[in-house]
């Protein structure tokens, strides 16, 4: 089941040109029962799926029905060769044209539909810049339309809320090196071999004292981490971020609104074109077998509203163009401004998370050298020095005893 | 107040002797209102406080009471040669030997008490050696009486005390190491910012796996900490160590109280033969004044006694000799040993902890390691190349739009 967006398609392409077009990527060729030829687009990935229907005959088609990719084509309003008094008016004014390019307009933005020359050239290539690939609307997973822009948007807000998570993550470091200084401090300060004494002792007493040292490093790198890789991670893009993002979602998206009626007024137009022109066929048909007494004023009067709705047209189009290079001028800066926004945020976060192995490597630094003192007075340790101070204190008398006299 | 230990001093040294003799440290004289002149040990630490008085005509004396030091002597059993008559039979077979130094009984031990020639030499000179200083008795503060050796025999039974409560302090290490590890690792796990992509993403993912790395490295440390430090601790000194401390205890204690029994039999023969000599004396003095009709029979019984009694005291005073010369060679041995067993601790204890601080820099040199792939991977990190990807995988189409055609 393909769902149909309005497309509007003019062609002038001669019968077998069609034939030999190369179709853009995903699209296929299909031949209805009465032998018309179409193409549908059956790429899923970010593209519209489209039936659009070429006319053999260089007609436009205006296709509002779906229908079954193999089923019938009853519905479709669509000219071919083989149906006879099916070429208008309005076609033939068309083929008059001559116009070289197939277009296509869906949801109200008109594209290229042919590979043909003159081929668009990206705007930024080899960038895969926002502004290159994001013209086209999508569909959601719920089969609800998204336009390019929004994916854009999505994508921003998803990078702030990725700032949010990394900024908890830290904190959660925070807190586990806080309680490890807090064990090790408290443990310091327990009395176990406190009447250990000498050299032995004093380097004993250095060991413990170490770990109060290690959780004053631990404390220190839980306070770093909190000013250098936290605190940043939350407030790099303030809340002033949220306010522009919505600002460019809704000017945006009212650029596109406008786009939507001038297209509708479009319409309105080019079948007030089509029924004047009609008319006016119809006048003068109805003149040469003399049918009616018209008279030549009526027909001029015919002629003259066909002129004027041909007028009307033109400028509906006309306003409908202006509209929509007004929302590509604007696709084109903010899709930049957001490239740029995420480069930023990147590298922002890049550097963040660089300020943080910095901070461990300090860390483990400091760490070691909690150990120097400890190293130092245990290479101090001296068997006999400690045995001359304790003897010194403890000695209970040096004269040794002798043989009783009788 | 001192107390008097059973101090039984032989001098023989002439009065003006004493006046010269240099006194040991801690040592005072008085002169008693007698016109005594007596020495006293006034120092606390580690010596007994002795009163001993020395007769200025070099008689032995025995002083069993206690006195003060200003009070009067009139208890004092002492010989003056200003108390006539006191000169006993006794003291003159002692002055007879002309003994050129001066010993002093002390709890049942025997030691010289003046600092003349030949004087001691330590046993151990600079060695500050564990059999040089503890021969005395000493007093703890609660007033009982404690042996050199007992002091020695604490030191080492504090020594494993120490050891066990460092192995403690260890485990308590062992504690916070695995608390800490096992923080770390839950974290690694948290899904913060699991959805960020690209090499950014990839950044991120290592770094919140590193914590994983940081968890095992400080239970590596921990696991060490206890078969490397902790377990030693509490074994290298095993259960038999305090059987052995209680052996030596008995067998030095038993030695000690032999030596108090052969002494009592000294004192004992010295006493028999003091009554024999003055039996025999009354016997002699009772002949000249015909005072009784006493045969030559009598005086040969009493001179046989006299003699006899003073064999039993030569025999008693050599056991009593033999005995203390196997306690002063058992001293010598076992206060070594436990010298020896003493910087064997120390030495033990300090190759454990340099073991620890070993521990402690490899654990946070693997700890700095941790950070490599983080930091290779944030070197890597690249805006362009993630725009790229993503764009690669989100974009919804790159034909732009074009006018619209009438």
């Amino acid at each position: 089941q393909f769902k149909i967006f309005h497309a509007v398609v003019s062609c002038s392409m001669p019968a077998e040109e069609i034939e030999s077009v190369s179709l853009p990527v995903g699209w296929k060729s299909y031949i209805s029962p009465e032998g018309r030829k179409y193409y549908v687009n059956t790429s899923t990935k970010g593209t519209t799926d489209v039936c659009i229907c070429v006319c053999q005959l260089h007609g436009a088609m205006e296709m509002e029905e779906s229908f079954d990719a193999e089923g019938s084509f009853d519905d479709v309003s669509c000219l071919s060769p083989q149906s006879p008094g099916s070429t208008s008016p309005a076609r033939r004014q068309n083929k008059e044209k001559e116009i070289k390019e197939t277009k296509i307009t869906i949801n109200c933005v008109t594209f290229p539909v042919s590979m043909s020359a003159p081929e668009q050239q990206l705007l930024k290539p080899s960038e895969w810049s926002y502004c290159d690939y994001f013209w086209a609307d999508k569909r959601d997973p719920q089969g609800a339309t998204v336009s390019g822009f929004e994916v854009l948007l999505q994508k921003q807000l998803k990078g702030k809320q990725m700032q949010k998570e990394m900024a908890e993550f830290i904190r959660e470091r925070i807190k586990i090196e806080e309680e490890y200084a807090k064990n090790l401090s408290k443990l310091s300060m327990f009395p176990m071999a406190a009447q250990e004494e000498g050299t032995l002792g004093e380097a004993w007493a250095q060991l413990k004292k170490s770990l109060a040292d290690e959780a004053e490093v631990h404390l220190k790198f839980s306070s770093k981490l909190q000013c250098e890789v936290e605190k940043p991670l939350l407030t790099f893009r303030g809340d002033n971020f949220k306010k522009d993002m919505k600002k460019y979602d809704h000017h945006i998206a009212d650029l596109r609104k406008q786009l939507v009626s001038r297209y509708a007024a479009v319409e309105k137009a080019r079948k007030a074109l089509a029924d004047r022109q009609k008319d006016l066929e119809v006048k003068t048909q109805q003149l040469e077998i003399k049918l009616s007494n018209k008279t030549e004023e009526d027909i001029k009067k015919a002629r003259r509203k066909s002129t004027q709705a041909g007028d009307d047209l033109m400028r509906c189009v006309d306003l409908y163009n202006q509209g929509q290079s007004k929302w590509f001028e604007e696709m084109v800066t903010t899709s930049l401004e957001l490239e740029r926004l995420e480069v930023e945020r990147v590298e922002t976060i890049q550097q963040l998370l660089r300020q943080y192995t910095t901070l461990r490597h300090e860390t483990d630094m400091f760490n070691q050298s909690t150990m120097e003192p400890v190293d130092q007075l245990l290479q101090s340790v001296d068997p006999a020095k400690d045995r001359e101070l304790w003897v010194k204190e403890h000695k209970t008398g040096d004269l040794r005893p002798v043989d009783m006299d009788i």
